[in-house]
């Protein structure tokens, strides 16, 4: 199930980045849309549809988008403030516990992130929390508490003072409960493209926020790209991935346990081994197939690793290095005797698990950075969600008026060689130029 | 030409921001767009041909498109080597004087932004710098030597390996004398949609980049959203913007050059001044007047502050100030006694301008933060260009066994609350769990 493949073919198929507009949609998907839309509608324009009927029509539009998509009727869309109590009560304790630790360990980890506003000479740059976040926590086969805490902490370290959530109805209750751990009391049960419109624009019942997080499926992403700029994103989630590499001291069970478990998240997710190890490689195939039958979820996991999955045999740790660098993962796992080394050889990952014992699900969880981390090859440019997400700096410029003079006259020349008289003239006052002071 | 409003009629007018959908384009783009695509083809439609074309064909729809829309025949993209120093040549020395004090100046601020990469107990925050970016520098009514200093070289103090620049054909001498100074060599002369898509997909005359930064017109900002997701961007840029709150102490001569350097840029450009000060408002109105006729851009003031800009008469500062943080202005210049007890009621705006000795041009120019800022209200969630946008971090997870084996049993008991049982199982491993090792 797990196929091992050389080089050349790894790199012209599971290495292979996809390009927008390559990947075709789901059959289901599309015909979905049609039911809905009617025939010939794209998913983009679909959600176009979405978002303008909300900007126009408000409450009223996400009451009919909710009964059409979601199959529920809504009066309010806000989560009444008794249920959070319900859902913390109807919950093991010991979940409970696990959900405060790890709440506990990522505001731990985020507030360790430095904030470093600065100031010298009258310039520099002042970082200030952004007023209002939207963080969208998606439903879906399986209810994630964990992906609110990851969002939802970082923006309170950076001194947000607002902060919704959008989950489709009807939440889980352990999503209430996370809520209800870090504080958040405005959750709404909005999903799917008319959350992002009611958080981008603003209806009778939410506020518009200024800048949404948080993954969510394909409409989720459609509607966030088609209002970046008028609201500030995160970026946009494709489907989760894990590469690990890992050389013959690691244990192929443990290995096996890892893809596994990226696996099961999404049919399109990604788990790729790169080994220089042909006896590991082969003791990861075995063990994937032993695992497996106990896994509830097998059947997503066997599409996953037949599509996307695979094991990469490679010359060395640092052909592995170089495979994983230009693959950029969202979640890299270093299985090996001298992880950091390794480590630093490579450029562009989401996050990096040093050896065996950190392991991807940790950071899932537990470990404390956020696990909203840039997917689909945009860790080369791209950073896990963090405290920065959250804040944005002003330039500031207060200059001594002699210093300021002196420029005055480097900007005139500037100006006069860019065609701009206005801005030439307005230096030129500061230097005593026509029209002198009024007074 | 520049009207005085009171505070409720100039909140329902010149600082009312306008949402995504609701600013038309200018006839003479469609009629243009028309020209070239054909009837009925929007402005979106035609730039996503640009991008499937481009993204398809390479360097053929390049030509095709330049000959297209610019106008001209290029064999070759890239600006030859021995342009450079043609252009330094060419242009008086004491302008090029003046683009390397501002070159200076921007790499000396931009050196003091803290880089904060930590670790503490195996987590922590890793910052490196993005490969490979793409800067657009516009040509357009006034060719800017400034913007390519104001966007490359933040790139440089981040690290960036790889700097490329498009700029539309031909490229002023002053464009290609501030690329010299600021040693990039890759200069492509390419504009428009057609720049944006090379950048983006790559072509066989240029590399694909990580990241694409900088302003350019309509065409350019919509090639940069379709291709947001794909590539990492800065943002998407609207007309300029400047705020100016004064008070009586501001000098109304250096009031009115500040908010006439603001509206020559662009007949979209917005200027706007809030004053307690009527005798102060009135004295601007007739210095805006007296300057204008001696200004070589003064049909585009005229049309930009008859269209975008006015004097809001206010109460007091305190309602100055709450006005302004709501409009979130790109640029906002305190020209009052006490610019920094003013500036700490404000959170939202791209730029701070303390007194009026440290006016808005000098900001364009030579202060030394980036002069690329957000606007159109994104200041709310967006900054400055700066250093972090051309690194990335990645998190770092590298725990001591002990803790690990503890975290694991936390991160069962969510994942088994997430009905995620490989996730589980990878943690029961790690605590003793079957299967055991093989070996």
């Amino acid at each position: 199930m797990l196929p091992i493949y050389n080089v050349p073919d790894a790199q012209v198929s599971i290495l292979k980045r996809r390009m927008v507009g390559e990947r075709a949609y789901p059959e289901r998907l599309l015909a979905g849309v049609e039911r809905i839309f009617g025939e010939g509608v794209t998913p983009e324009q679909a959600v176009k549809r979405i978002l303008e009927s909300v900007r126009l029509e408000g409450d009223e539009a996400l009451r009919r988008w909710s009964e059409k998509i979601d199959g529920v009727k809504l009066d309010s869309f806000r989560v009444p403030a008794s249920s959070f109590a319900e859902a913390m009560g109807s919950l093991p304790p010991r979940l409970i516990e696990a959900l405060r630790t790890a709440a506990e360990r990522i505001r731990s980890f985020h507030r360790r992130q430095p904030i470093p506003s600065w100031e010298e000479n009258g310039l520099g740059q002042r970082f200030t929390p952004v007023e209002r976040v939207g963080v969208y926590v998606p439903g879906g086969s399986a209810p994630l508490p964990s992906s609110l805490l990851m969002s939802v902490i970082p923006a309170q370290v950076a001194g947000v003072e607002e902060i919704i959530v959008c989950t489709p109805p009807e939440p889980h209750p352990a999503i209430l409960a996370a809520a209800a751990i870090c504080g958040v009391e405005s959750v709404y049960r909005l999903g799917g493209a008319q959350a992002i419109a009611a958080m981008a624009f603003g209806t009778e019942s939410l506020p518009k926020v200024d800048k949404i997080v948080g993954a969510g499926n394909v409409f989720v992403t459609l509607a966030k790209k088609q209002v970046y700029g008028l609201v500030g994103l995160d970026g946009l989630a494709g489907p989760t991935e894990t590469m690990v590499i890992a050389d013959a001291t690691a244990n192929p069970d443990w290995v096996a346990a890892d893809l596994l478990a990226q696996a099961e998240h999404d049919p399109l997710a990604t788990a790729i081994l790169l080994t220089p190890d042909l006896a590991l490689a082969k003791a990861v195939q075995q063990a994937v197939e032993r695992q497996l039958p106990r896994l509830s979820r097998r059947e997503i996991i066997r599409q996953s690793l037949e599509s996307n999955g695979g094991i990469v045999l490679v010359r060395d740790l640092d052909e592995a290095a170089r495979l994983a660098d230009e693959f950029a993962p969202e979640h890299l796992c270093l299985s090996v005797a001298e992880p950091r080394p390794l480590m630093d050889k490579i450029r562009n990952a989401g996050g990096f698990f040093l050896g065996e014992y950190s392991f991807e699900v940790l950071g899932d969880y537990v470990a404390g950075p956020s696990h909203v981390m840039p997917t689909s090859g945009t860790a080369r440019f791209a950073s896990p969600l963090n405290v920065y997400d959250f804040l944005k700096i002003s330039s500031v410029i207060g200059l001594e008026p002699s210093l300021a003079r002196e420029l005055s006259a480097v900007s005139a020349e500037i100006a006069h060689a860019e065609g701009l008289t206005a801005h030439a003239a307005a230096a030129e006052l500061r230097l005593g130029g026509a029209p002198l002071p009024t007074e």
